[in-house]
């Protein structure tokens, strides 16, 4: 298997246009699979983000602009208002997929906004599906850049030698590269500097194990997969110096939503002083949202946990609870890394700054 | 598959003895099958404990005084001393089963002290094994009126309404009966009060989701299942006021050792000022270990956590820890609950004291 991943690695990301078709890599049967899924209709993409074929924020923003443009195409329109009308409605549609995830939102609204813009403009009317592809394109483009510059400022926290915890998959297979949480341990790798990483499984859909652990061990990484509930003993052993994950939403205070278990590793992580790092673009701060409490948190079916990867594993009837998300409030954050520096606390203040400063850019 | 376990409920031991052999329920693969493996020889229960065909410590420690009989059976001894040699012979093999729970060697000395006691006795050669089987039962019989004692001792801790946090498999199947954490929750039932429990699934094996929920649910238990990495979020909720675990070793200054994750959930617990409560008889009690560093620790193969249940969830040739037990120390353990009562910090006293005055026992 090894080897046929290998021919693939360069090649392996989760989402790609290719001739008027979205494909999307099915997460959901990594490391074992590489499948494509090759997607022409908007109900098939608000399909993908929900059933997790895509995940990973950033990914599924880059999806839903991507399948917004879908939505307008093999259409006749009568004029140009029923064409901004048709990417509203798909906007809107897609949007519904996933609750917590702001970068969905955030590129949809992103995509609104140009279909308007178009709409206004004088670009001819078969024309306009095509410069709304340029947007979904210049998404996807941007994402790799900002995981670079992410991966840029985290690696500055990191040296030679240094054990890292991490949750979830915040990589390559999350976004349209590198990652947010993993872009340092490319960025190192790439440099030579010898980073120890802890893996966590993530339990219940395994995207430490089945991602991150892959995607890492496939660019040469040292990386160590744990059980969720061993991170403890690893810091306890001393084993790591720092936790690094990314995120779903960053509220205005800084209180940061992310992959259930992610919150649990915060307190452990304060409980033995070692620093706890939340990477993301600034597209995944929800200024509009004040609070972590108002993050709305998606709750799955209760198989992902009673029925793993085809083997019944609780008894029949169980009662289950299952968070996709919880919330870790700003104190146990030691710093937020965006692409544009590493913020620090008091973040109602620092994000703040940040988010009116880019909205001034010129 | 309810029903069909619903009438073996009632019947569904971990530990039986019938007509000289030792009957071991494969807890590997409950709650979906229920088999009885049967066994005649020392090597087979070596490997029923290793395997964890029987697990929990008091029951691994009762399989293990049975294991010392059956090797006693049909052999002829030329004299008693050759019968004794073979009692120490066995019992000094199973003792290599597992490092970890101190109820095993417990087990064992008390057999070998009691097979020193037959053979120095007037015991007519050919009664000593129906003798020493004796003692095996004796052990099986205390363990279940000890694990109701520690029933009643914790279920002063509890009151109607209240959520209960567990980890692992204290329960029924990891002793003779009752179990220790969960002995309370049956008591509970009993009485006509409500505790509404979260079981942990317990990665790797998954004792949580398939023993803890099944058993619960069997006898009615309110019990909802949760990830383990999910139980961060269900104290922060509030949706539990205390913690409850067995164990496996508990050392002479109050340092427990038990399943991996329980460490990590101690340190969570304190965080939300929830108390931890650790319910083991005084066999688990190791005056000999003077602290949990000194325990040694179990690490298991990786495809526990590489190939879950026959699915594999992880790249081929990834790294991987895998740690049976963590070690928690005794400044996060509110309370440990024996049959003798609830001791407190300072543990190395109050541990002391216990076991001395139990030494000293008319």
């Amino acid at each position: 298997m090894t080897q046929q991943l290998d021919q693939h690695t360069s090649t392996l990301v989760s989402v790609r246009w290719h001739e008027d078709t979205l494909e999307l890599l099915d997460q959901r049967v990594l490391p074992g699979q590489i499948d494509y899924l090759k997607l022409t209709e908007v109900l098939h993409v608000w399909h993908g983000i929900h059933d997790l074929v895509v995940r990973g924020a950033p990914a599924i923003g880059i999806a839903a602009a991507y399948g917004v443009v879908l939505g307008t195409l093999n259409k006749q329109y009568a004029d140009r208002n029923q064409w901004l009308n048709q990417v509203i409605t798909d906007a809107e549609y897609l949007a519904t997929a996933r609750p917590t995830a702001v970068n969905l939102f955030w590129a949809l609204d992103r995509m609104k906004l140009k279909a308007k813009a178009l709409a206004e403009s004088t670009c001819p009317i078969h024309d306009l599906s095509a410069e709304l592809l340029l947007e979904a394109k210049a998404i996807h483009l941007e994402d790799e850049e900002v995981c670079r510059s992410i991966g840029e400022h985290a690696l500055g926290l990191f040296h030679d030698g240094m054990g890292v915890l991490t949750h979830c998959n915040a990589g390559g297979l999350a976004t349209a590269r590198y990652g947010t949480a993993l872009a340092p341990m490319y960025l190192a790798k790439e440099r030579g500097i010898n980073l120890k990483v802890y893996a966590d499984e993530t339990r219940p859909v395994l995207q430490g194990a089945r991602l991150t652990a892959f995607e890492l061990q496939q660019a040469g990484v040292d990386v160590t997969l744990i059980c969720d509930n061993m991170a403890a003993m690893v810091m306890q052993k001393g084993l790591v110096q720092a936790v690094i994950v990314g995120t779903d939403r960053v509220a205005a205070n800084g209180d940061v939503a992310n992959k259930i278990g992610t919150y649990g590793l915060a307190v452990l992580a304060k409980a033995h002083n070692i620093p706890f790092y939340v990477a993301c673009p600034v597209s995944t701060i929800d200024m509009d949202t004040p609070n972590g409490e108002l993050i709305p948190i998606e709750e799955r079916h209760e198989s992902e946990i009673t029925e793993a990867f085809g083997t019944r594993t609780a008894p029949s009837g169980i009662k289950v609870y299952n968070p996709a998300f919880d919330v870790t409030p700003n104190d146990y954050v030691t710093a937020i890394i965006t692409e544009h520096g590493i913020l620090k606390p008091p973040f109602h203040i620092s994000l703040k700054e940040l988010t009116t400063k880019l909205q001034h850019k010129p």
